[in-house]
């Protein structure tokens, strides 16, 4: 069974949701406040959302709460097939331990919610100066150590042992590209993949976060064709761009699924062929994202998505997990 | 009485409609001509027009031309809410005097039209250097003098005039907001309002034309909270924005509503907590802005606005006085 | 009989569609091959293609070959109403006779397909800084030369060379105008399309391509009231476009029609004003191409086109040859 168009999950991200808002962390808000969310969200047109961690941590929740959590979500009529951690990486110097303890913790969370794939990243807290600027990647942030046998295992361990986890209880493992991590590029990306060596963990082929840097950038149809077979979760989004390098000059902008210089049509046909089947996830950064977000659902689902089931399917070098095939 | 999604009044600026063509000024023009244009306008989907004064200056029609201005209107089957008067300010060194008894005889032929409401501001004409640009915000226009409390003083005591006019011929008067004027920051807009000190006198907070310019910016969020609850009419436009302060770069281009860098869900929540219930009017700088500002009233009334009435509204510090609520 | 918006032939370029693939090139692929490809645009919404010979050059079909190609649209259910011959100038330095050779037969392989406009140009291969870029057009390309009066009528020579066998098999002859050729600006445009002097000879005035340039432009608006009457077929595109001349700063990037500073609104107005009843071609870059051409054509039928026919029509200076006014 593969999916199509009208049945393949999308989940809106919370990006647009404050975690704090007047009345105080939405952490500790009543479910109320976390119905208003995903019915907002349901009304925008999604019946999934990914848990983005930057709004609600379901790993910090008590059983209560969470119970409490679930219920919201029935409530207003929405599934969350994923949830998305954010800026939490396990080899961070000073958090690392801490991160890989909230990352067990949000694993078992989103097994008890029924999710099927948690997403984790590599790359650590914004600095001070990437919190000053209109858009924070125009700025260069933490860089992981090149040439650190050490700590490159402490990320294989590491991960590998979340990947575990997510296996045990039904779920899957995936790692969020990110810049200047050992998820930054295409083959760095897929090297810690294969060390990891679980069939349970995969990559979240987060192309935008790579081709909107003020900086050349690697080519996204090479990024697609290379990770697209290991990949178990996607974040997709898209930026218009345009370089000038003998003047060094350097423009990204968050764009329409439709508009941007990924084209989606193609990365589509590439994952498809690489036997993807996994969550899709709709970011975007800035101004009115939910609704941007939906109209790039449509996008997908009128444009993109294989129209009929049956179409021919290639072999993913990793499991495939979505709701419906059973894989959690 | 609450606006809702379906019926809050939404006019489609002039700014594409030039005043004048090969067969001369459009303010000469036979009444036919106006038809045709308030006609491509309901065709592109308007009901509301708002008179912007580059096209036609209401205020120098004669009356005879002005009831002809009127059945114009109604032959099209288009209302007009709003007027919009561009760069006629009152505190011009040379244009003040005029300017005054412009807006005064503009006053009263909107009162005359059945309008809602009059927008003016303190921009002044273009200079040479703007004029040849692609788009004249890119460099330095006319600035209001700072610590000139003189200046400030003839701004308060003239607008207080033309808002006592407004008040009295039923209709308010709306200041627009706009770079380096007394207008030009939400504190500076916010103080103008309070000192001239009239329920009928409020803020158009034209966000757009302050997050366009190739400088750093304000946040839009913060020019929202600060100044929407003044707001008393609202021209609404969008702008794709990025920085590299490093470099010293800053791109800004006309965006539809629903892709540029303010999110107007989240202004409308803001404007909604504080009692806004005033006419919106869509501008669209550069190319088929009348298309862009059809397809941003379809996105205000499927994303934006309230689907039902009855929700709960702020209290506004300045009336409201769209035609639906009497305020005229 | 005028063309409206129910009926106007917009045909789907091929610049999305690559000519060489992993099973090497689409030029020497199974029938089956073209047939999807067909299939595909028209699943995206376009009933006409454009045969752009980027992806497959019909005059380099045998005859065989060239009736399955026949075949090919006719299964997927599409008309070929144009055929745009890329960077192929009559004029190249070293390929001028090989490429006025290769038009010739172009010409007859488009009479064979019943096309009605086969559009040329003076533009020659990228360089390889050019391929080098994410925009080829960001940094310059071949230049024809200046004050070169040999190499001028030698153009004007050869493209009504070209342009005479086009009337002779009932086609139109369309020349593309492109940057720092002879066809580089409208006034350039003009003056070789009235040297050329044949009624079946006329401009593709693709605007876009001037536009842009990371460097001062001509006025789009000139351009289309210079060049529009002399129009027999149109590659439509548009540019999203930022200048700051003071700091020598110049972005463009590839926009959907409705959204970039080409006003197609006001464009079709001077052309049908300009007796323009010719092809259009959508063409996008970047991205996914196909699915904004549609977004495009869509555009262009709702809120461009004449709703009706019977509309007043300029006359041009040149022969319209679209299907449906049987000049082929």
């Amino acid at each position: 069974m593969t999916f199509t168009a009208d049945d393949w999950p999308i989940a809106a991200a919370l990006l647009q949701f404050p975690g704090t808002t007047d009345r105080g962390p939405v952490q500790d808000a009543p479910a109320a406040a976390w119905v208003d969310a995903f019915t907002e969200l349901h009304e925008a047109g999604f019946d999934d959302v990914d848990l983005t961690d930057s709004w609600v941590r379901i790993g910090d929740l008590s059983d209560t709460r969470l119970q409490e959590f679930g219920e919201a979500l029935r409530t207003a009529g929405v599934r969350a097939p994923s949830v998305s951690a954010i800026r939490r990486s396990v080899i961070d110097a000073r958090h690392g331990d801490e991160n890989l303890a909230y990352s067990h913790r949000t694993i078992d969370a989103a097994a008890a919610l029924g999710c099927s794939v948690v997403s984790v990243g590599l790359h650590q807290a914004l600095t001070p100066a990437q919190q000053e600027q209109l858009w924070f990647w125009t700025v260069e942030g933490h860089h992981d150590p090149t040439d650190d046998r050490e700590t490159w295992d402490t990320a294989v361990r590491r991960l590998r042992e979340l990947g575990q986890h997510a296996a045990d209880v039904g779920l899957l493992l995936s790692l969020e590209m990110y810049e200047d991590t050992y998820l930054g590029t295409a083959d760095s990306s897929v090297r810690l993949v294969e060390d990891i060596g679980l069939r349970e963990v995969g990559l979240n082929p987060d192309i935008g976060n790579l081709v909107r840097l003020h900086r050349p950038i690697e080519s996204w149809r090479e990024i697609a064709e290379k990770t697209l077979p290991y990949a178990n979760f996607w974040h997709v989004k898209n930026y218009y761009r345009d370089e000038d390098r003998a003047r060094d000059l350097y423009v990204a902008m968050p764009a329409p699924m439709e508009f941007g210089i990924i084209s989606y049509r193609e990365a589509f046909r590439i994952a498809i062929d690489a036997g993807f089947q996994g969550v899709l996830c709709c970011e975007h950064y800035g101004g009115d994202g939910l609704s941007v977000s939906a109209t790039n659902q449509d996008y997908l689902r009128r444009h993109v998505l294989p129209k009929h089931s049956g179409y021919s399917l290639g072999t993913s070098r990793v499991a495939q997990g979505s709701p419906k095939d059973g894989a959690q």
